[in-house]
């Protein structure tokens, strides 16, 4: 079989020249004599490889000086304990929109080291959309305000950065980083896990306003101290080498295709063929209010359950894998990140039509 | 350049025929039409990845059926904090021995979280040996009793495993793991990074006994809750899943070696000719008493450390790299994992040799 079209929410499809690049220096990086997974991480040639992540994530992101970025392990999920571990400074409250599934996990788990105050929640709803800022409640004595500005599993997206009166902005961007520019210096932190649109799983990113850390209790473990690991370039202790290298290639990817504004562009573009053709269907239909509608995961549902089975086996059939919904919603999702090319969802649209044809 | 022999500490040397295989499925594995960092976690390859990877590691460790086996993120030195807090379950107290830096770290760590009984410490003669076992202080209302069974940095192992006097024994296995068989039932827990003698950094594993699991506080983050992941095979959430198919790669090189038994015969061949050239040399000299000796990590001093750049310029114009000492004892040190070949050994036996004649 050659490469599909793999529509996974995450780990996902990566762009094939990043994937040509990798193996064609699996076993020796630019003269090193080594591969990049047997280099110490004090060494200096790794240096040159985490110098390089982290300017080309600054640029991309156009980062301000007074943020630190971070490069951890343990992915977004563990994060939603380290934020209050590390964000509280002796407040008792945070304040988080409930928006779809993940940030459902995000206020359970916070919820172990303070009081949640529940800004906002479309969960009566059905996650079909983010509730009307007019209807919020923000505590002005909470630490932050937490929101996730893509949900993977409902596709609802942020269409704007919200206003946290004033309360520090913290956002799990796991599913939809690098995909739009946003004004980092609106956030006091934003994280990501990079499976979706930054390469393999492995690493988290956690960039964040040099003014928030520092407060951690001395229960937060040392290597998830976020003051720690900006004093020692997140080598507290050793990181995750080869994935640091592998986000790092998908960084340059992004460059050589314009930066984030120009892949917003593509973004729109592919996400709004594919919402079309689900919306002109009488078989496909898709849950979420328009303005909210991801152009990172796209969910849909078939007029009869009883062919979800028949559309995965002839999707595959035609190269098109991980075309299943998330097992809580049931129905589809594609998922078109910054590396499933157009022609992968020109593909599955015409899939679509055909197999509406044909049932 | 081609490729050297890295004696780097740890990330470290990599089985050659481990790389290229690899580098062959890079692009795609085994017909799946997709790369293995983009395969969904859920998904059916990467079902079979995982369940190889639990398994040869169980049969190349023997490990009985009421253990557990878990695959983690955040490396050694997070396990440094979560130990006490997945194990300690209303106890106020554990002991820790210490012989190294490694084990110095454990316990700073887990003084954050209970009173650490320091039950024996080589520290006072510069971590040279390992305690005798008659003069350990093991106090019977301990959660659990903490060793390093190999310290990378002062080159001190353990040859046995030690007594604990009816604690459960907690062993941080990070460098010498799948070096020398160990009966797995006479431990509560055994952690390990996985850049040594595993593959790349970014996974660790945590080998518990059924027992001793579940009673963590609700303020450990769920990821890192034994019980948690336990529950969910390591995937409550996203896994690093590429690093856990290069581990998968190295337990199967492994077997092709013969296993662990065989492999600690050249394990310790390796080791016994690297300590006879410096014994019998009059410029090298490993200050470890000769029964705590590493087989792993071999740090040696060099009679005039005036000669110490000359020594580092001139092993690498021969391909061995990566023969600095720690930045917190000086002179040198070679890591011989399993990795390492002998003919790596026998170069920089004949290079020190050499460098001893002309200098």
């Amino acid at each position: 079989m050659s490469r599909v079209y793999n529509f996974s929410a995450g780990p996902s499809t990566l762009p094939e020249s990043v994937l040509l690049q990798a193996q064609q220096e699996l076993l020796e990086w630019r003269g090193s004599g080594m591969s990049v997974m047997e280099m110490s991480h004090r060494g200096k040639h790794f240096a040159i490889i985490a110098e390089e992540l982290e300017s080309d994530l600054r640029s991309l992101l156009a980062i301000p000086d007074n943020y630190k970025v971070l490069f951890l392990q343990g992915g977004a999920s563990a994060q939603f304990s380290l934020i209050p571990q590390n964000l509280l400074n002796g407040k008792t409250k945070a304040c988080y929109i409930k928006t779809g599934a993940w940030s459902e996990k995000a206020v359970s788990d916070a919820q172990n080291y303070c009081e949640v105050v529940l800004t906002a929640s479309s969960e009566a709803e059905h996650y079909s959309h983010v509730p009307e800022p007019a209807t919020w409640l923000i505590d002005s004595d909470a630490a932050y305000l937490h929101y996730t500005s893509n949900e993977t599993i409902h596709g609802v997206e942020f269409p704007d950065i919200p206003d946290s009166k004033g309360l520090p902005l913290v956002s799990d961007m796991s599913s939809n980083i690098l995909s739009r520019p946003v004004d980092i210096s609106q956030f006091g932190l934003i994280y990501a896990g990079t499976q979706k649109n930054m390469g393999p799983s492995g690493v988290t990113i956690v960039i964040v306003r040099d003014d928030l850390i520092g407060h951690a209790p001395k229960t937060t473990p040392s290597v998830f101290n976020y003051a720690e690991q900006a004093k020692n370039q997140s080598m507290l202790n050793t990181p995750a080498t080869y994935n640091w290298y592998l986000v790092g290639l998908v960084l340059k990817w992004l460059q050589a295709q314009g930066g984030v504004a120009a892949i917003e562009q593509r973004n729109i573009a592919k996400a709004a063929k594919l919402y079309q053709a689900i919306d002109q269907s009488a078989l496909y239909h898709n849950p979420v209010a328009i303005p909210y509608r991801s152009r990172m995961n796209v969910p849909f549902i078939l007029a009869d359950d009883g062919l979800d089975k028949a559309f995965i086996s002839a999707a595959e059939a035609q190269g098109l894998y991980e075309l299943k919904g998330h097992r809580s919603v049931g129905g589809m999702r594609a998922s078109i990140y910054n590396a499933m090319p157009d022609a992968g969802v020109e593909a599955l649209i015409a899939f679509m039509a055909e197999f509406e044809r044909s049932h």
